[in-house]
Order: structure tokens, then C-alpha cells, then sequence
């Protein structure tokens, strides 16, 4: 990555937009961290330490937080390489007074220390949202979130419909379900009118879309009232995952929200791995699963979410030939600056601009957004300079104009907000 | 991509180089436009114009061309980021006297008149070939083409066999065969007397290769005389589409021909897109498909496209190893910039040279050769500075001698024309 | 690739590394070159020649080393473009006074008659690890070598399995098995007895890993014994790959060596290719073939190579998830500019910096490991300079130091050299 001045303005211009984030994890009720533990809790640390040979004994729960940060911050000579590493060196240096070129051991007590003081300013959020000019975010809530008690306004609830999806055979799945909606579930129209009543509360508490992860194998199949019934009834609820689905984005177009697909994820693979950090995926994997549902659902916004950086060439096809396609952000394993460099300017050549979600932070502590975007947006610039401003096709007023489209207008657009 | 000197000279000299276009869809009768319409009725234009939220009804029959440019330019503050809206912008100022900077629809009836106006010249395809620098440009040929009525020097005839392959169960291909050829397929040999009949007729014509699309399923495989005659009698021709293929390819050999090979494209996932703009792809395909085929006909040369830019490394290695395999251009969804860009270099640092077929324009008029060609010589060129004059292995003649064997040479010596 | 003053700096500083390659096909009873013949007669020159129009007769072993030289050397004018050619030049200009800018037929002769006097001088392999600044070199030895004549400190022992695994079923394999280790395998138990042997060998000559290349469908399964009992008393050792595989692990977890697995490489694609240029691969593979390995074996290390760039995004994912997942160099297919500076780039931005297994030469004779470090160390600079040194994360010396990790301190503590 080059870092000339043409860069730097371009970062500098974009670094001045607000950010409306479309995806994160962020609990409300506790949206900032209280203690370093929080920061490098995070599964990207506790994973990358321990795939470079940190035992997990430090994770437990009975060992001290101050202790367990000290293993973490042990292991970074290990892995102060990765991206990773370098969204906590920003932290540190934006959040927690951090002035030195690379954290090791040395560091953890007195960042654990800054963290503690910092954090427990009684406007720390205030503080945070602030700093990382953050205007929204959105959240990812299970079905049966009451969503009371914060601005929904600021923190934009988004039904997450993975446990309905592909955990329906499970008694508490249903046992929740009805709890919340008053609708003891055991055939399809008893599912709909359960699903209603479920948009019908997210909608009107200000939901601006349903998301779902899936694996590489999924292909969303509509089924007919008797195979629901025959499979609730005789067996256990079972094997109805591309049923529901269907269902869901029947529920999408009669509330009008977009459905977020996050396609390719494969759960616990790693089985004794850390936390969060036991799912894989399998290269093998096409859009083509999905042909079916973007024909039957022409009303329905997609923005689709990819595992890997390989299926990117199908999400910029696919987002270029359907009107309800769109490519949104940078997800997980593909969330490293190759990847983005590489997705991200084969989206901006061929997909209608008006199209390009640039990205999101799936963060689940608000400390994160900065150092995410901030990775982002230089990402965001190089590129920017590289195919539009160089060659002369843009202006850097309109590349930076552009590169508002992906950073903010698109999200405004897109789920309406 | 830098624009510094060096990339500019290696552009400036690239070029100078007259063009053999060797895949287009160019109609002899018709090469050129009449209208604005004939131009942004390409579908790139009306698939990415309805992606960003165009209604079909502007590409109605009944609509005046005027009104439905309109529509479509109208849309381009949607898509201006695209290649596809930069190849329009080259030819608005090269051919149309367009000065500005941004195509808006202010400009839509400015240049729907510069176009009627330009385009009625009575030398206007000549112009184009001159402007273009291009000397001959191959056809894509339905098999009853008569190919009459065009000089065949320059409109160089091939022979396109999607149809007879995949279609043989459709009545009406048959007798359009037995029209074009007087033979009645019947069987295994019958067939093989109008293939032989077609071969004839196509090569007397100048026709220089053959050529097919194919889905990215398809793996072809000799059938046994006994086979093609039991499913001719018996199953109405079905499932003859990989014997069908092969049996092309024995033709290939016998009238050493080559056979363009483009892999990987589904038709019609998109049911209700526009015209041409309703195929997508699974990536989830490989050359080793092709092994027997390769293997059985190493007198047959094989120029391949794939549509993924995935592939590429598999056609890189095939190239590599198979005398008879060779890397054909940069087809539909890879052919863009970053596309070309990564799979061009990938394959001129592993396969000899000599056996680069560089680019082809794909085009349906003859204005477009241009801005097609010119984008990728920008690429080229940028390659070539990167890899090649850059780190010292070339000198910057050299490298230009280099990029002529990917632009011209090899196709001369591949097609012998 | 820019070729400035830090990226020259970089590479000066890492060309000062004494190298340890850790994969190679050096025969330690002649690990140097005699003539010519046994630069040119590596497949990747005897392969491109091919690839571009040279008949194998000049391959045939009655043709004068001279004459086959000389047609390998005619042909380069074909493929004097690919990196490989590249090697040669370096070896030319390092090794034999070359002084021009390209090797042409005109030279064959003169680098002939060069060769053989220099390879002639008695300290030639001396000279050749001294200009190397080679400090040790893994070969690949076969199941019953009997690890005599040589340093294994120099040249260290590695035991390949291929055979083992795939070739069970033929007699010979088991006839030199009984002979090597005085075990006739009849059932689960003398096979893991047979084992045990072969590993006790390696290891008390110095053995320093295991390795195998593996089909891209091949799924490693654990046989109970019983089945192994079956297949080898009633079905002639048949499909016994997997459950073989397995327990080919098992003796690495008991005798501590790690386990370099090379995925991806189809055998015998093209069937009249030349000696080693037949083998191809198929894209559709997936790391997720080996979630049961990886997991049941946490304490033996894997040293990943996967033959497609397209599936380093899993080997980056798995090696950041799985303490015992390592990238391993780039192989074949994957060892050229383009795809080293993308998966390099992948895996120094994702995975743990000490989990880096940079490079291994592959090579048949020792003059190679000097020209393919170098092509290495030039891609390790840029990626050093283009992704660290100037966006600010590390000054040089950090960067040479990275870079040292990944050259040879990774190499010396996974494989304990």
C-alpha cells in the first residue's frame, strides 16, 4: 500500500464521515467495554494466542481478568504481524494513551490499568461514539429480545433468525418462540402467524433488516403446508431449515426489510478451540444455491455477506445482474486488508455503485468500530486512488464522493435509515 | 495502477499495433451501429442499468430508441463507477465528440443526435476500422450461416456449435441441419456426414476456428455409434450433448480447425433479467473435466476462456503442461481490470509466450472493439511495467515485443490468418 | 514489483540469511549437477519446451546430453517469459559466467562446455552451498532408504509415504517393506509394527519430518483393525489409503515428527506428457477433508502446501484457528511471482508470524535452491516494504527480522534443527 500524500488526503476526507455501521454484535445494554478482559476477550485474540501456542487454561473463568490479559498481551510477539494486532495497537493508542511502537508483556499491567480508569468514565460511551464519529449501529438480536431499554434510534435492532432457522428441532427453540409470541407452534400457518407477530414486534421497534449466517451447503428451498406438517408433527421438527428460511424471506417482503445473508460458515470445526474460534468453512460453495430465492423474491433486498474471498467474483456477478443482490462488507476471514483490497476493488469496477455496502464492524464492543473503519477506509482510499483518481477518471472530490456512497449514503438507502 | 512514463510509452506503443479480434459477435451485414440505441442496447449497459433499479418497461419494442437512451444514461449516475460505463464514455469521445468529464442525463439527446449523425456516414465502418486499427475481426457463426455477402478477409467466419450440441433434441435444429446440409440425422454416421458437410462449407468460407459455450458442469465424452443410435430412435435425441461435442472435435482435427473452448456459464439463473443478461455461473468446476478430451486430440489446439477468474490458475497449469491447451483472453465477468489484471500476469510469468492468446473484444458492433481493446492494453501495458521493465528482465522494446505476441502475433500463427 | 531502495535494501538484508530449506529432492549421494543435461533435464524445462512445440524425442535417453540441451535451449525463445526461465538465467549468470541479457540457442554450447567444467571441480557442491549460503537441506527420502554415505546434519533425512500410502496394494511395495524392516504386514498390527520400524530408522539417522502428496479428494479416516484385516486378507490391500494415512500419524504423534502435507496434485493428467510434467490438479478440495486429522492429532504439527493459490484463503483460516495447522511454502503450481506475492501477502497479514514456514526449494539439484530463494527473497522484500515498512507498522530492521522468521527461525524450532 502505497501512503503519498494523494492516500492521505483521501483517508483524511473519508475519516470525516459519520459512520452508520449495518452489523455488529454490540449488546445495548452493555455496548463498551469495562476492562482490557473485554478488549482482548474478543475471539481474535484469544484465538490467534492460542493457535501460536497459548494454553487455554487462561481462559477460564476462574482466572483473574488481569492475569488472562497478561497471557494474551505474553503471546503478541507471536502474532503482532496480523491485522488483528494492529486494530488493538490502535485501541491503545486512540483509547488508552498507548505511545509506543509495539505492545508486549511489558505493557499489559499499565493497559490494563488505563483501561480500568478510562473505561469507567461515566461518559465512556459517550466518549467512544465521539471519537469514532459514530452516528448508528446496528445490532444482531435473538427473536425473543424484548429490545427495551436503549435507543433504538442509535442502536438499530436487526432480527437474527438463525436459532429459528436451523434450531427449531430443539424443544427451546419452540418453548421461546411461544413465549414471545404467544403461538405454540405445529404446523405452517402456526409458524407464519408466529413469524408475524415476531417482525410485526421488531418492526415496530425501528428493526431495519433480518440477517442470518449460513453454512457452505445451504440451498433455501420452499416447502409446501404438508411437509411442514408431516415433519413437525411425525419427526420432531427435523430437517426443516430451507422451509423456514423461505418463510422468513416471505416475512421480509411483507415487512419490508432486507434480509443480510452471511453465506459459508462451517461451526465448530476446531471442537476444543477457543470460544468463537471453532468455525471454518469449505471452499466449495456457489451462489447458484441461491438462484431459486433471488428469483422468487424480487422485493426482497439481499445483502450478501461471503466467507471467502474466492465466491467474490459470484457476489459481484451475481450483484450485477440482480437488482436485489448487493455485496456487503468484508466478513470475518475475508476481513484482512488483502482480501479487502482485492474484493473491494473488483466491486467498485463492475457493480452499480448505488449498490456497495462498503462495510461493517461486527463488533461486539463499540472500542471497535474505530480501528476497523480506520483499516477500512485506508483500504477504501488506496483503491480509490488507484483505479479512479491515478488514471484520471475521478477527481479526488468525487472519489471521495464514492467513497461516501460505500462508507454511508448506501447504508442510508439500503435499509432505510 | 501507476500512470507514470513508463506505462504511458508502453500504451503509446501497444498501441500502434493493428488488431485481429479473434471472438466477436459481430453481424457482417450489420457491423456497425445505427443509432445510440444499437449501443447501449448492449447488454452490459441494460443489465446494469436494471441492476441499479431500471424498470424493463424503457427496453420495450414499442418504446422510441430515443426515450429508452435516455432511460439508460439516466441510470449512469448509478453505475459510472463500472468499466462497462468507461468503455461508453470512450466511445462518446472518440466517436461521438463527447468533451465533458461525466456522462449525465443532460447529455442523452446531445449524443443520441451526434450518433445518428456520425453513425449515417456512408464510410462509417470504415472509419471505425481505421480509428480502431483493426485488420480483421473473427465472427461467432450460427452453423446455417450461408455466409455470404461480406468479405471474409476481413470478417473472418467461425463456426459457432452451442446449437447443434446442446439442442439436437429441439426438432427445429434438425431441420435446419438437413437444410443446410441435405442430410437427415439419423444416426452416429449420418451425423458425421453433416458435420463433415458443415466443416466443408465453413473452411471453404475462410472460416479460421469453431467455437462453443459451455456449462460448468460439462464433461465431454466420446459416445459409441450404438449410443448416438438408440437415443436418435429411441429417446428423441436427449443427452447426446458430450458425444455431440466430441464428435466436433474429431471434425476440429480433421479440418484443423481450432476449438475455442469458453467454460462455465449457466444460462437464464436470472429469469426475468434483460436480454443477455440472465446468465450467471457456479464456480465449482474444472478443467480436469476436459482431461480425456485434451488427451485424445493433441492435434487439435484448444484456445480456453473460462468465466471465473478463479480458474485462471487451472488454465495457467493446463496451458502449461497440455501442448495443446492455450489461455484465450479475459471472457464476460472477467473482464474487467482487476480480472485481466491478476490473470493476465499469472499467465505471462508460467506460460510460453508464444502461447498467449491476449484478447479478444466479444463485441456485437464494431465500435466497441476500441474501447475494449484499449482498456486492456492499459493493462498490459501496466503489466508488462510491473513485472517485466521494472524489475530489469526486459527492456522497454522488448516488452512491447512481448505485448505484440499477446495482441497480434499469436493470434496470426494459433489461427493461421 | 517496485524495484526502490527499500525494497533493494530488504532484499540485500535477507539474502544475508543462511538458509535451511526444508523440502527438497536432492539425492545426497549426487546432490549437484554434472552437466547441463541436469539443469535442463528438470520438468519444468523439459514441461515448458513441450508445452510449447518440442517433440520428446529429444528426451529419448539415446539422444547426446549435448543435442538435448541444445533443443531445450532452441525452444526458450518460446517461454523465455515464465519464471522458470528466469531460474536458468540466474543459474547462467551465478554459476556459469553468463553475461548476456538472454539465453539463446546460440549460447547452448557455450553453456554446455561452461558447465562441464565447472560442475567437474572437486569442490563443486561446496561451492554451491557456500554461494547458497545454504546451511542444510531436507531430502525426501523413500520408505527403505538406507540413510547411508551422507551428512545428516547437512542433508537431513525426511520420510516420504507416498508409497505406503497409495501403493499398498501392490506386492513389490510390500515385499520392500518386509525387506526393510523384517516385518511381513498380513493385519493392522504388523502393518503398525512395520511402521514403527520404518520410524525408528528415520529417526535415529536424523529425520526431521514425515511427508506425503495427496489427491485433492483424499480424506484421511481412521480404520479400525478389523477393517484393515478384511481388505488386506480378502480384497488384495485394496482402498486402504485413508486408514493407512491415519496411522502414519499416529507414528508421527509417538515419534514427535511433524507431518508436511503437500494437497492438491491429480496424477497422470496428461498421459504422454513429459517425465514429471503430467501431473494436474482439480480446484474443488477443501482443508475441511482433514478436520477429523487435524483435530484428533493436537500435538503433531502440519506443515500445509496447497498446489492452488484459491485455496490459501482455507490454509490461512485453518493455520489462524488450528494450533497445529502451519502454511508451508508455495508449491509448484503456486510457485510463481503472481501467486507467492498474493498468498505470502495473505498469510503475513493472518497468520501467527512464528507459524510461517516461508519457502522450500523443491529442488532435484542443488543449483536450484539459489535462483528460487532469490525470486522468494524479491517477493519477501516487496511484500515486507508494500504491507509494513511503508504504511509505518515497522522500520526495516523489523521488517528483515519478519522476514528472517519466516526464512529460518520458523524452519529451525517447528522441525527442531
Amino acid at each position: 500500500m502505497a501512503t503519498d500524500s494523494l492516500v492521505a488526503d483521501l483517508t483524511s476526507a473519508l475519516s470525516n464521515i459519520p459512520l452508520i455501521d449495518p452489523h455488529s454484535h454490540i449488546d445495548p445494554l452493555k455496548p463498551v467495554s469495562k476492562s482490557l478482559d473485554d478488549i482482548l476477550g474478543y475471539h481474535y485474540y484469544t484465538e490467534l494466542a492460542h493457535s501460536a501456542g497459548m494454553s487455554q487454561a487462561a481462559l477460564a473463568k476462574n482466572i483473574p481478568a488481569r492475569e488472562r490479559v497478561r497471557e494474551i498481551v505474553r503471546h503478541m510477539d507471536r502474532y503482532d504481524n496480523t491485522a488483528q494486532y494492529g486494530w488493538f495497537l490502535d485501541i491503545a493508542r486512540t483509547f488508552l494513551g498507548f505511545t509506543g511502537d509495539r505492545i508486549t508483556l511489558a505493557d499489559a499491567d499499565k493497559l490494563f490499568d488505563a483501561a480500568e480508569k478510562t473505561f469507567a468514565q461515566v461518559d465512556w460511551e459517550k466518549q467512544v461514539f465521539a471519537k469514532t464519529k459514530l452516528e448508528k449501529i446496528f445490532l444482531t438480536n435473538e427473536f425473543d429480545d424484548p429490545l427495551e431499554g436503549f435507543d433504538t434510534e442509535t442502536y438499530v435492532p436487526c432480527l437474527r433468525t438463525d436459532t429459528l432457522v436451523f434450531q427449531m428441532d430443539k424443544p427451546e427453540t419452540r418453548r421461546r418462540l411461544a413465549a414471545c409470541t404467544g403461538v405454540e407452534v405445529s404446523d405452517a400457518a402456526s409458524l407464519r402467524m408466529a413469524l408475524a407477530k415476531l417482525f410485526m414486534h421488531f418492526t415496530r421497534k425501528g428493526a431495519k433488516a433480518c440477517a442470518i449466517s449460513l453454512p457452505p451447503s445451504f440451498h433455501p428451498v420452499p416447502f409446501d403446508d404438508e411437509h411442514f406438517y408431516e415433519q413437525m408433527q411425525f419427526h420432531d421438527f427435523h430437517d426443516l431449515a430451507p422451509g423456514i428460511f423461505w418463510m422468513i424471506a416471505e416475512s421480509c417482503r411483507d415487512f419490508r426489510l432486507p434480509f443480510d445473508l452471511m453465506i459459508g460458515v462451517n461451526r465448530r470445526v476446531y471442537e476444543k478451540g477457543v470460544f468463537q474460534g471453532q468455525d471454518l468453512f469449505d471452499q466449495r460453495t456457489s451462489l447458484i444455491q441461491y438462484k431459486e430465492l433471488f428469483n422468487a423474491f424480487p422485493d426482497v433486498t439481499f445483502p450478501v455477506s461471503v466467507l471467502t474471498s474466492a465466491q467474490n467474483q459470484e457476489l459481484v456477478a451475481y450483484s450485477w445482474i440482480f437488482p436485489n443482490v448487493l455485496p456487503n462488507g468484508h466478513w470475518w476471514y475475508s476481513n484482512t486488508p488483502p482480501y479487502i483490497r482485492k474484493d473491494l476493488t473488483e466491486r467498485i469496477t463492475a457493480v452499480p455503485k448505488t449498490k456497495l455496502i462498503g462495510y461493517y464492524s461486527d463488533a461486539y464492543k463499540l472500542e471497535f468500530v474505530l480501528p476497523k473503519y480506520s483499516m477500512y477506509r485506508r483500504l477504501l482510499a488506496n483503491v480509490l486512488a488507484d483505479e479512479f483518481v491515478r488514471p484520471g477518471v475521478l477527481s479526488e472530490a468525487d472519489a471521495v464522493a464514492l467513497g461516501t456512497r460505500l462508507l454511508r449514503d448506501n447504508v442510508r438507502e439500503v435499509f432505510k435509515v
